[in-house]
């Protein structure tokens, strides 16, 4: 198995993503990485660590995606970037997937562009793993499509279902359509016919409000890419304005800092299913390859995650399973 | 200046109802208060208590509309609810204004209906306040216009300004539109548009994102109010998330015991920035008078605070204002 990883993608590269796939490599005997990125500086990071030799490569690109820069344009302006000479090495079949901590946009524009959709799929989506009272559960989609019809969205449902049960762990992935209310004449006329069509799929629960996100309703939470977006990005930002509030709600003396003391160690505890860098990047569903996005500003064990992830897609066959499901 | 209070509104009516309104008569001795509901009802429960009794009346509406009815149906077919009858005193000229904590829906439709559109309103909206690390910043439409034109955005970023202004105190409130990226070109055709159209609005900080909602990069979020609507019900839900994550988060004796309760302490006083009860209901904006409803659940206090907004709304002639800044 060979994972090819961006090694030019994210806030701090080559730093993390050598990192966190050399940790990989020694957690896994089994794997091999495809370092994707210039050479020159791939080998200069990798001169600080030592590795078994024999289970890397190194495939040079010289262009890179910035964060910011326009995912079309970017696409095709940049031939030889990290990210699109990556995905042709995954299409030529010389590795089993490839991740990167880059350009989201601009990945999912090439993996669609380069790898193709999958048999039957009318759009490639990203899902997003969202924190809940149970764990992450899946909010499907969180950037790809900012409309959605009827029959995209019963795919993204049985595709984000596929994921949740095969990679997640999720017996029987419960489906929830993201609405104003639950009645099932809520909404607009989009999403009332949404939910309709979504009515001839097994374990779908009907509307969810915004109320039922934390406590998990659903497994497999179902909305557009301008809901998705503004909840991910929300989400993220939850912590840190704790964080914030927690600070300035406590004034006065010692007690009162013994107090504030207390409560942030408890937070960061309860905070920890927050913590993006556990769940291993998000999947692009639908797309014929595995492309696994993650955060830009991942850490290595983030990476090293992102590969696991891509990893367990591999053996789950979960492109396989969604060809199944929608054939 | 005379308030009429929906006395059969509510998770707690007529308890509440009554309780706040004579909390807010006993703080202000130039209020009079209106009730407006089942007479035997609202008599019963005004003998718990003593009150200036040359300023409170009982206006007799035995239809109550529940929290769960259909708002178009219930306004169509109870036109002897207490909404309806509190806002025809209302249109009469028998009061300056009429808080409810009951159906949001019923309430806005019978608003609509019963006291008509300001001059040059193209639609009426709800605004929400929602909580930042800056205090309250409001977000519209938060539940009555599912879809928005950019015609209908640019009067709701008006409308929300001259609230955010006058009422919540906030100087020269900035606007943004909530989207899934900062950049001008970013989101669907139809947000491309609305971008277009606030730019020639005063305060316009252009699109913001979903992390920019609790550093409160805007005062005034415009959004539809699919968007708005999941987003209030996500954020009222946050509280008691935590309180499960916190709780569960604890685990071991005496000493973990001690951190939890000095956690909790802290996490209830962080949390006051989330405390509905404070905010005093939230205003329909562009009908032809002073309408404001409060959530379901609401307490005494919270009563008490919706009729301290109305007030504020006929004292700082909202209405007049708004006017003025659409024609």
């Amino acid at each position: 198995m060979t994972i090819a990883v961006d090694a030019a993608g994210g806030d701090f590269f080559p730093e993390n993503p050598v990192n966190g796939a050399l940790q990989a490599l020694a957690e896994d005997s089994s794997l091999h990485i495809m370092f994707v990125g210039p050479q020159q500086l791939i080998e200069a990071e990798l001169e600080n660590h030592s590795f078994d030799k024999l289970r890397v490569k190194i495939v040079d690109a010289q262009e890179t995606i910035g964060m910011d820069e326009s995912p079309s344009i970017a696409v095709k302006s940049k031939p030889n970037s990290s990210i699109s000479v990556g995905l042709r090495e995954h299409k030529e079949g010389n590795c089993e997937a490839f991740v990167s901590a880059g350009n989201t946009g601009a990945l999912l524009a090439a993996s669609t562009l380069i790898l193709g959709r999958l048999k039957g799929v009318l759009r490639p989506t990203i899902a997003t793993f969202y924190p809940t009272l149970k764990g992450f559960r899946l909010l499907v989609d969180a950037g790809a499509n900012l409309e959605i019809k009827p029959e995209m969205a019963l795919q993204f449902a049985k595709m984000g279902q596929i994921y949740a049960q095969q990679i997640m762990g999720i017996e029987s992935p419960k489906v929830g359509l993201l609405n104003v209310g639950e009645e099932e004449e809520k909404g607009t006329e989009n999403l009332k016919a949404i939910h309709a069509h979504l009515k001839q799929l097994d374990g779908f629960v009907g509307n969810v409000e915004g109320r039922d996100i934390f406590p998990a309703k659903a497994d497999v939470f179902v909305t557009d890419a301008v809901v998705g977006n503004i909840l991910l990005k929300f989400g993220e930002s939850i912590p840190s304005a704790l964080k914030h509030m927690v600070k300035s709600s406590v004034k006065g003396g010692i007690v009162a800092k013994i107090q504030l003391w207390a409560a942030q160690k408890v937070l960061r505890a309860s905070l920890a299913p927050f913590n993006y860098e556990n769940v291993g990047g998000l999947p692009f569903l639908g797309v014929n390859g595995v492309s696994i996005v993650g955060h830009g500003g991942s850490s290595a064990v983030a990476v090293k995650n992102m590969i696991k992830s891509a990893v367990n897609c591999v053996n789950g066959d979960i492109n396989g399973k969604i060809v199944a499901s929608l054939n």
